[in-house]
């Protein structure tokens, strides 16, 4: 497919492209669980700048006026990047903070929708979004909306110990946010801070499941096993573990850091627990043109798996996992190999934790990226962060709480003013339709990435993401050359395991950012 | 020293005290580093209340009126704690998210000043203020303000991975905020969440630093460290410990838990490092009534600690303290303690980690707890959350940074909003003194306790935390009724370890407020 970018082609294919969306729209209309029932009017399919066409059309001047006022396309200034000012606030900035992984020195208050402004004003279109954690735009007006209402007031300037002193409309707070997404067959939330904590209680009620299986229903903690958790020895502080997946990214403290097996970098000098990896699907793609050999690929993982769990030196509680390999270079599976690995983990008496930090809240076309799977039963565990603004996890069986109070348990237990946040996000997400939108901006980026890889075979190796919303990847020859390259023409980009580039747009990302993204990308190509 | 409590003599009392005070305050305003200025004005001494002084006097109208628009007292009003209305809603959020460990259900809207509201509206007085993490007082105004300003809407909406893509004035908000109260000796920040990951990127720090020195400097890791750091084995992840004391608690994450040693239960079921613990003193109160056996003690747990560190199967980095043993039941130790902790650190290399999470930000009347002690050289780092609102640590060794980008590193790295918070914090503790003011109050309030502990003997034992501002508690040998009583007579006051009581009183407690614990106090001692 040839990418349009004249802008009359572009208005017709887009507002083509926004019937097809309505007729997605009414079938998601059925979905109850996102609450969505969209009113169809098709006068109003056509902006004034005739290019932003959203599913449903209940009336929503926000969205819409908001993404009117971005600016029409990226424009790098300056000579060189990091331009003059922003190499001087860098210098500054390195006297009393580690500047050595910076990347761009922001100015968020011109930075707009998909656009991020540098301090020299060069204007980025933003496809990296704050490491896949921006969901609705830079300055979005709902959100300053909610930022500036009375609720958010109060929840930041009385922060509550949420364990010990929760506000009286907490529960209201969590079922009308957290918890309306919460994924299918989970009803439950602990709330943390973010990936990193969010994974590691996930751990810890794992870890807490496991041992209360075992030591029978309603016994008592031993004066042996209390004497030894003090001195951080069995029985008390057992010999017990997580295993995780090679290439797989879950966090850097130091139980999630144990379960991280993206690079050295994130690893080398930490103390690491003696757990357990397996091995993740190493897939052709495109997928679907290996389904054959990609399903032997995944069996030898499955069976690998099977075998790493059965054989560890202490019992293996929970299996880790991420959708799609993210840190560790934008790495696929698919459905096939998921259903296998639920049905192990309960052969095998294990939990399955599905962390979703980076996959979820929309990205992939669905809200959490599990859900194209068909799993015979829910993930035990889903955890979330990012582009939820807050995190935690998600849990259904109520014997993951612990048996005792205290034992889970913290000063803060996350935030209500972060709450808050993502239930503003939850509300423009459904308004908006954006999962859908995500999913049919993100085959349509797909498509065009497919059509670009024809004509630069040599630039773009193992396209990625197709029917996974804007979720995409590709390996590149120059990856860390291209990343630097992206800027002087406009594009914030970020890359991810040793050879991918990855997109991670916002769920705001539409079919003309698409375009220019793509001219952007092919205009490196002509340079090269 | 009896206690006041007639309004008249409280006044007077009230007001000698703030002459004293203003003295003090002319000796701080010397204090160049945390720029205070007072500008002493006798005739506004006294506020409207007659009982509101505080020790500068600069124009300060905002916590003077706001301090007049407390309730006047405690106020409990239903049959049985929690009641009717609290009840209804804890069952509501018991079907969503654990609430074992819950105390009360609180009104924030309502709450105000020193004074907790719950959903029943009863007014207590909070001398728990959210497990120590309250510093200005629910809806204080300069907080409110700050809450409401353009600043901190474009924070929340904005949210950047600092580490990546700073804002163009993180670093003067680092500068005039939280850099603004670096301990002495310490000029550089790394920012984080919580407790529990201030702690644990700090020990990370800690084990970069001792394998960059071990390693040598300028020298890349070997294939054989990368390799090995990957299946978390040695010698890219290598055997090397923090050591923490016995009582102490440093957070409950998988590092952190490590070196917690308050309560089993804190501990039970989660896997653990190998790491040690030293003995930490068990003083007899009052200390200055036991000095020399005291002394014995301190030296006791030195060699102790020396013997631990020497012995132990691998290198032992760092050591990590609080100040103030607070969940582990608010156990002291003296300046020599830590003076002989500081040098034995130094005699073998290692790190000092002091723990100021909850004993940071004012309460023991210094900025920092371990500025009591008189080091001969400063903590190498200092972790620091709750009343900052935000958190992370400071140390001022450049080596300290990793050896290279991405090391120490994590998607958010703190949270800007949060930091224009405790800047706003910090600038309200200056501008209204108070840290001398929390010491001053203070000194009141363990000298009326005092009092009250000749009067109740069988009731108060231990009575500590003498010149340590309202960092204040004793022993009960009824203390979990105590803890459950205190709501019937309107206070929210918290335990800590096996039998104490303490008091955690925000920094706008004031000597009226001082009264009102001790006639209260002594209202349930009457009861028994």
């Amino acid at each position: 497919m040839r990418v349009l970018r004249n802008s009359a082609a572009l208005k017709a294919a887009d507002c083509l492209s926004a019937q097809r969306y309505l007729a997605a729209s009414a079938r998601n209309a059925r979905n109850a669980r996102l609450n969505i029932s969209p009113r169809p009017s098709a006068q109003r399919l056509t902006s004034a700048t005739g290019i932003r066409c959203f599913a449903s059309s209940t009336s929503r001047p926000n969205m819409e006026s908001y993404l009117a006022k971005e600016p029409a396309a990226p424009e790098f200034k300056t000579a060189s990047f990091p331009g003059p000012v922003s190499e001087k606030a860098i210098a500054e900035l390195d006297a009393v903070f580690d500047t050595r992984s910076l990347n761009t020195i922001c100015d968020y208050k011109k930075s707009y929708g998909n656009y991020l402004v540098d301090l020299d004003g060069n204007v980025l279109l933003d496809v990296y979004a704050q490491i896949a954690s921006i969901p609705l735009g830079y300055n979005n007006p709902a959100l300053r909306e909610v930022a500036q209402s009375e609720e958010m007031v109060n929840y930041i300037i009385n922060r509550p110990a949420l364990g010990n002193f929760p506000s009286g409309d907490y529960a209201e707070l969590l079922k009308t946010g957290i918890l309306s997404v919460a994924p299918p067959g989970l009803n439950q939330v602990f709330t943390a801070m973010a990936g990193s904590d969010a994974n590691e209680t996930a751990y810890k009620a794992a870890f807490m499941y496991y041992r209360r299986r075992e030591r029978g229903e309603g016994a008592e903690f031993t004066a042996e096993e209390n004497e030894s958790a003090m001195r951080n020895a069995a029985p008390g502080s057992p010999d017990l573990a997580i295993v995780s997946f090679k290439r797989g990214f879950h966090g850097r403290l130091f139980g999630s850091l144990s379960t991280t097996r993206s690079k050295p970098i994130h690893k080398l000098d930490i103390p690491s627990f003696n757990w357990p990896q397996a091995e993740f699907p190493q897939l052709k793609y495109p997928l679907e043109e290996h389904v054959e050999e990609n399903r032997k690929e995944e069996q030898r993982c499955l069976d690998n798996f099977e075998e790493t769990i059965k054989n560890w030196h202490c019992p293996v509680v929970a299996a880790v996992i991420e959708p799609i390999q993210s840190e560790g270079g934008d790495n696929h599976a698919t459905p096939f190999f998921f259903q296998g690995l639920r049905d192990l983990t309960k052969k095998h008496n294990m939990l399955l934790i599905v962390d979703e930090v980076q996959t979820g809240v929309g990205a992939t076309g669905k809200f959490w990226a599990h859900e194209h799977w068909n799993l015979s039963s829910p993930p035990d565990i889903v955890t979330f962060s990012k582009k939820a603004q807050t995190a935690g996890y998600y849990f259904g069986n109520p014997e993951l709480r612990p048996t005792k109070a205290y034992r889970q348990f913290n000063t803060w237990m996350g935030d209500p003013s972060k709450a808050l946040l993502f239930k503003t996000i939850v509300s423009e997400i459904k308004k908006n339709n954006l999962v859908e939108h995500t999913a049919e901006v993100g085959a349509y980026l797909y498509s065009a990435l497919e059509s670009l890889a024809k004509k630069y075979p040599d630039q773009i190796h193992n396209l990625r993401g197709k029917n996974q919303g804007t979720f995409i990847a590709w390996d590149s020859p120059r990856r860390d050359e291209f990343l630097k390259v992206a800027k002087t023409v406009g594009l914030n980009v970020g890359g991810s395991g040793e050879a991918a580039i990855r997109l991670r747009p916002m769920l705001i990302f539409q079919k003309k950012h698409a375009d220019l993204l793509i001219e952007k990308v092919e205009e490196i190509f002509k340079k090269w």
